[in-house]
């Protein structure tokens, strides 16, 4: 049986530290796929398309990523793709109760996908996409929060 | 003098998290009052009527639970309802720093109130109403979230 | 049935923290049980005996309160008290994540035992026992984190 | 090279907590700038100038303290008046995690200028502004929480 | 390349919560080494043999674990055994900072190794070996805390 | 009046995070002293001499540093030292729950030390002195942790 993993957020922008995570969850699966989740009432600052286009540029060199996108429930997204893990980063004690929750909730709904949780880069761990938008908005250089290999 | 507590909340909707910890706390108190808190700046997934049909359901068999709903400051109400304690159900970290600011608060402003705290069962630990409002309207199955007794 | 309420400790030695959370227990409960846990793997600052006496000072005019000790596991003292309660304080996340677990713990073992916790003032929420004894072992002066009305 | 820091938020009302870190602070450098930070996207329930007033108020007795506003980037207006060091608050653990991101993302693009973090006194730990405001929009007396010199 | 992990811990004794996180991670990985470390400036509660039999019992049926012991580094045992992979389950915020910390410098001293985080059942994450320590030697049950399937 | 300031702890060994937070509080006091606490109830894996001589080591071109050792409580060695400050890096949330009770008692004792804290760099918040003890003794190499003009 493969081992698929979906990594799933709103990559708005994606940065350093989702980078740093696929990177490192790469060896473990045979395939990830990295999934913009859109959320009806959620509006991002930038595009799907755009947003798109930078997470296939940043993984272009790796074949085992997947970009994608979904609506719905990010479970029965995992069901859909035949991924039986989810991916997470996590960055701080505060980012874990609330993806232990999610993990749990969704385990709850699907008991046979399991979350696996992995570290970012330490020097990652305080970038964070809405504080990027911040800095973003006003006119400040994000350059330093998202990958090298982008095109800004 | 009579134990009467408050359990405020939105409940939208009531989850197996909420049922746990008055079920828990009805011992102690001679009657509870669960009171859905109507915040004019926020609107609920659910309606008003809706909200409390269920509680209803939920403590249909217990009599020293009572449904009610209000408007203003939690502990104006509790002053109305000759109550002396509010009840909060305490899940992780992230919930007690939120619950300590609210509990001290109120306290500042009505020294006689008291919060008290319990926990609910473990397995209901990840529960998350936000969460709930999100798989329902992603059309998923929130059952295995809400009260066992609810008519959904 | 009578509400009982074991608030258990080392109490090595008692604190403002200590006092201000029991203080605010005694109208929710017709009896609380100071209980001071002997575990035979720690030593002690101070004497039982003394760490008794300065209770016994501290809630000299509250007749509701009594004091006792124990060896073994907490909730089988409480079964012998007939005590359906445990009380703790909260001062912190930190605390509450170690308090959590012994609660959930004691609640399997004695699922009819509830623990239901209080906050201490905020002006006491920074005192710890270990760091009186530190002090007290130094030489400063603990009067300011321990009881006013207790003979150092 | 004069030591100027940048107290930044939105006061939105001053309370008794930023007071104490301001007064604690005051020693520690030449000139503090209080700085309500202007976010296009957010809105206040007190104006800026009502703001502003009341910051001015408080702080009238102290030379040392400056009251101004900003739109834009925080490390920007810090360049601007030649600040290196921004101040902030930490009541609880909730409170460090964000911050502590926020200074870590700041110090990447202005690495010349440090967050130094200060305590409030714990009396004021509890006090949250977002709290205040939902108090005072609902009739409560918000006087505990707010600067003793400060007229509402 | 084999997906060979290391599941390192005291296991003093084994808990249901060890349990759920090995079979969660079992699916992910060829074999999964269960790996008692031996530190020599602390003592154990039951002895190696005993801990190394409860585990194999644990998972008899399981032929994708192993069960071992170490002195010295998690990390070079975990080279000695060409294991790509450290397993940690995660019950708490408490338990992510140290956590984090330990995989953190692992990394830092073997950055080829990767720590893999797992959550385990809801119901069995208040369960603390330390405590389940205390509860044993207090003659207390420790059967709700401990996998079924172990002789005690 | 002069700004002087102490930087307590036990530092067995100095690690590149103390370093880090020195570094970054030196332009904002006109002396740091580094302070070695001897707490008669701990041993230390490096004697007293060494880790002083290895703190001079690091900061020899520093002349705004001094190293010195104490017994006693920390504020009373302030005093002495006419210190009103001490400084205190902060790594992550379970260090601040630590330190704010730290900070607070020691200004119960002495109302006129004020403490400030600071962030090490993020690469470095995943250093702790007793894990790099514990890679030392297992005979790892603690290099990455400890500054790089250290001679082991």
């Amino acid at each position: 049986m493969e081992r698929i993993a979906v990594f799933p957020g709103s990559f708005d922008p994606v940065t350093k530290g989702h980078e740093s995570v696929v990177l490192r969850a790469l060896p473990l699966f045979e395939k990830i796929i990295i999934a913009i989740g859109e959320n009806s009432g959620k509006s991002s600052l930038f595009s799907l398309t755009q947003r798109m286009t930078w997470i296939k540029e940043v993984f272009q060199n790796h074949p085992g990523v997947e970009v994608s996108h979904y609506s719905g429930l990010t479970v029965d997204f995992c069901t859909q793709q035949k991924a039986r893990y989810l991916i997470r980063g996590l960055r701080s004690q505060a980012d874990f109760d609330f993806e232990r929750t999610i993990a749990l909730m969704n385990r709850e709904m699907h008991p046979e996908i399991e979350t696996v949780f992995l570290l970012a880069e330490p020097a990652f761990s305080a970038i964070n996409s809405s504080i990027v938008r911040e800095i973003y908005k006003n006119g400040g250089d994000i350059r330093p929060f998202i990958p090298d290999s982008m095109t800004l």
